[in-house]
């Protein structure tokens, strides 16, 4: 049972966006910017999607990591193993050094943004990252730590319907967040 | 030094701001909506700006919780010793039953969502707290987990300059956080 009043057939965040769609509106907004139109060769959706499905996992957030996990292998052509490997093992995931290297600042920032090091910083730009990069990366990982926490606070229905989430993760990666 | 080219006289979340207006937009408009905008009797802005900044004391922000404290002393008559208890010890301090008890789920909320129980939620009940009252509490305690290490995890200045803190606080409070 959620927290508070949610619509009974809205899985996870869809159930708090349609409670306060006032709230809703900049939230969609800001992951609509930071996962689906801000990508480029080197940093792309699918690489940001598997930033916020790996978060996600941190903070054991089963509908984000689930929801996002699916868009990132939707955007990897429906290969979902490529999350698997990042959410269990980053560092020996099959991704690029660039990637592995944005991992790793989110997953210090997952934790406190204050053990994000210089030396976290220089080895991403060593592997090609922009500061643009470097603060989407830092920013979608804080991102996802509200995203979590509100999903979770409210103790939505968070079904385990594997086929849904695949469904979801493919309107996700195509279309995006933003509703205007 | 910040971890990327920040506008070096912009303290804060106003450098990543600067740095990048696309989010800048959205994570104003939140924060307006949640801290500004939200507030009635019995849940006001200046209850609201307290909760923020007990959720960046948790997560040892300076910057916010300094800026947000000031906001709320701001609310509370030029009072800063309110604010002071609530971060050092909310339980003992000078606020309404109402507001200790929707401190006690964003309390949770810092760590993780999942925290929440049915029994604080159902304490905040008998205070009188509504379903919306506690959907805001959830959320800004999940937004400050965002800002928080945003302006962490980019290494922001972050001046210890009181005076500065406390005009920040007074134009927060009485302007709000959007510019349009």
């Amino acid at each position: 049972m959620p927290h508070v009043e949610l619509a009974d057939d809205l899985p996870g965040i869809t159930a708090g966006f349609a409670f306060r769609p006032e709230t809703a509106k900049p939230m969609r907004e800001l992951a609509h910017i930071l996962l689906h139109t801000s990508g480029h060769d080197g940093f792309n959706s699918g690489e940001r999607e598997l930033i916020a499905s790996f978060v996600s996992s941190r903070n054991t957030c089963y509908f984000c990591q689930t929801s996002h996990g699916a868009a990132a292998a939707h955007l990897h052509g429906g290969d979902a193993s490529v999350v698997d490997a990042v959410c269990s093992d980053y560092k020996t995931a099959p991704i690029s050094d660039k990637l592995k290297a944005l991992l790793a600042i989110a997953e210090q920032v997952q934790v406190d943004g204050k053990r994000v090091t210089k030396e976290l910083v220089e080895q991403a730009r060593v592997q090609g990252a922009t500061d643009k990069d470097i603060h989407d990366t830092v920013l979608i990982a804080a991102a996802f730590c509200m995203y979590n926490r509100y999903v979770d606070g409210l103790a939505t229905w968070q079904p385990r319907d594997a086929g849904m989430y695949v469904e979801m993760g493919k309107r996700m990666a195509e279309e995006g967040y933003y509703k205007g």
